[in-house]
């Protein structure tokens, strides 16, 4: 499980197909082929969970991990935990009776690809693999870690983090939000957990509470930001290259961060948001490259 | 958090009243009222998750607990976290894309009382309480206890245990499944969780892992007895009393424990399994009567 450290320098494209690849892998180790009447569950969750994704989740707790010299490869285990609960928030949210989506990451989402039902428990059974995956003693050596790992990314994820913002997202259409509204709506349902990937490698990291303040900042600023640029790419961007469907809060009479700001105020604010982010890293040298790099891209990406 | 440990000889009825008592106000503690628009989340929580159901599982933990002189608070708190599991499979179970059922436990389901969507994101943070709960510090002093409880609630939860078992269950419609088919998709579907609800209590009780046979044993036979009980129910029983439709499995076609053994022959080997698993408590005293009488409660119970 002991990754050697990259140097420092590489660039974020490598540094980020290398994570995509080792959350697959160990993805993959996880997915058995049962040989019964489940295969089509794991299936379910093959389809789902491995070759896809910007993986930005495990990439910054691989990133801020580096900051603190924590085993790489022990923080990509920490990062594919979070990553399956956000696969399982994806393949839920797609649900016919959720966001009603027929396409995710370029592929049939998993209950037109499958069923429901088989949806429903994919959904489910990558919900566990989190928690399976964040209290293995593989993940941490400290089981005072692992545990508050735990009671962290169920606080991050459950009715008060990212479910609650699903929720907040349901209620809001047909309803006239103002920008605090969606701000906080935003900050639950994709804030929480990306605030968290950088949360777990100050918790690996045993980097006391008080300490934690610049990486915190750097979080919420870049999740406020990635949004941001999520609703711009909905508004101009390329259903092709998104490899989903674009424009439907609009379609749905929701307010976006595009709807209420316009369009160029949205992309001065993302850009801020990005500017401030880095800010915060300004006690670090070249460790704190890698999230730099991710500030930047959250900016400029185009998918 | 400290319960004061209640007497040995106390009736099955009233421990099991305060064990679910005590869940109810432990996720009524959770169960927050946020005043925003996630308020209707919470309300499906406490509609689904407080004030109902036999609590089977927290007894179970409770009672293997005391075998250990585990603190009973403790105890609870554990049990708590597995019932939540519970919980939220029910809710998901329900779903019109799965068992498709209208009432549980005598109220409508939440997907009838609330909505789907509803439904799912409320499974899906009972999901998430489970882990909150067991990996809260106030569950167990000791991290590495906490950390295990975590990871082998996960295990029996998914794909490999309940999840995967509902998985099995949703394939066998329209297939003549044998006797040990069923006998395997039971004990992942409820077995699992039933199972784990004693070996959590060996798990608080830091028990090695080789001394744990006659408690897996009791818990095995107990989580099979418990569901030829259920068939029998289903076959005869009342739906007023059960608080749900009955005999759902027949009319799908599937197979059960009573189409295939008949109901003689069915009744015979619940009443072997709960004999079997008492035996298993052979080298116990007084401080397993609680145990024993479950034992006897899931052969003779009307509901």
């Amino acid at each position: 499980m002991l990754a050697e450290r990259q140097p420092v320098g590489s660039s974020l494209t490598s540094e980020a197909a290398r994570v995509a690849s080792d959350v697959d892998a160990l993805f993959g180790h996880y997915i058995g082929e049962p040989g019964d009447g489940r295969s089509r569950l794991f299936e379910a969750m093959r389809h789902a969970g491995i070759g896809g994704g910007k993986r930005l989740r495990p990439l910054l707790t691989v990133a801020t991990a580096r900051l603190f010299g924590i085993d790489e490869g022990r923080a990509l285990r920490v990062g594919a935990a979070i990553e399956a609960t956000h696969v399982y928030s994806l393949i839920h949210d797609d649900l016919p009776c959720m966001d009603d989506d027929d396409f995710r990451r370029g592929k049939p989402t998993v209950h037109k690809a499958f069923d429901e039902a088989t949806a429903v428990l994919a959904g489910d059974c990558f919900h566990d693999l989190a928690f399976e995956i964040m209290s293995d003693p593989a993940t941490h050596e400290d089981p005072f870690v692992r545990a508050d790992l735990v009671l962290e990314l169920a606080r991050a994820s459950g009715p008060n983090g990212m479910a609650g913002g699903q929720m907040l997202d349901l209620v809001a259409e047909g309803q006239a939000l103002e920008i605090g509204a969606i701000t906080r709506l935003q900050q639950l349902k994709t804030g929480a957990l990306i605030e968290f990937a950088v949360e777990a490698a100050c918790i690996m990291g045993r980097i006391a509470p008080e300490a934690r303040t610049p990486y915190r900042g750097y979080a919420r600023d870049i999740g406020l930001a990635f949004q941001m640029a999520d609703d711009l790419l909905d508004h101009n961007g390329d259903e092709a290259a998104a490899g989903k469907r674009l424009n439907k809060d609009a379609a749905a009479g929701k307010a976006t961060f595009v709807s209420l700001l316009g369009e160029e105020r949205a992309r001065q604010q993302c850009g801020m948001l990005v500017a401030q982010a880095i800010d915060h890293l300004h006690d670090h040298g070249a460790e704190a490259d890698l999230l730099r790099a991710i500030a930047r891209y959250v900016e400029k990406r185009d998918r």
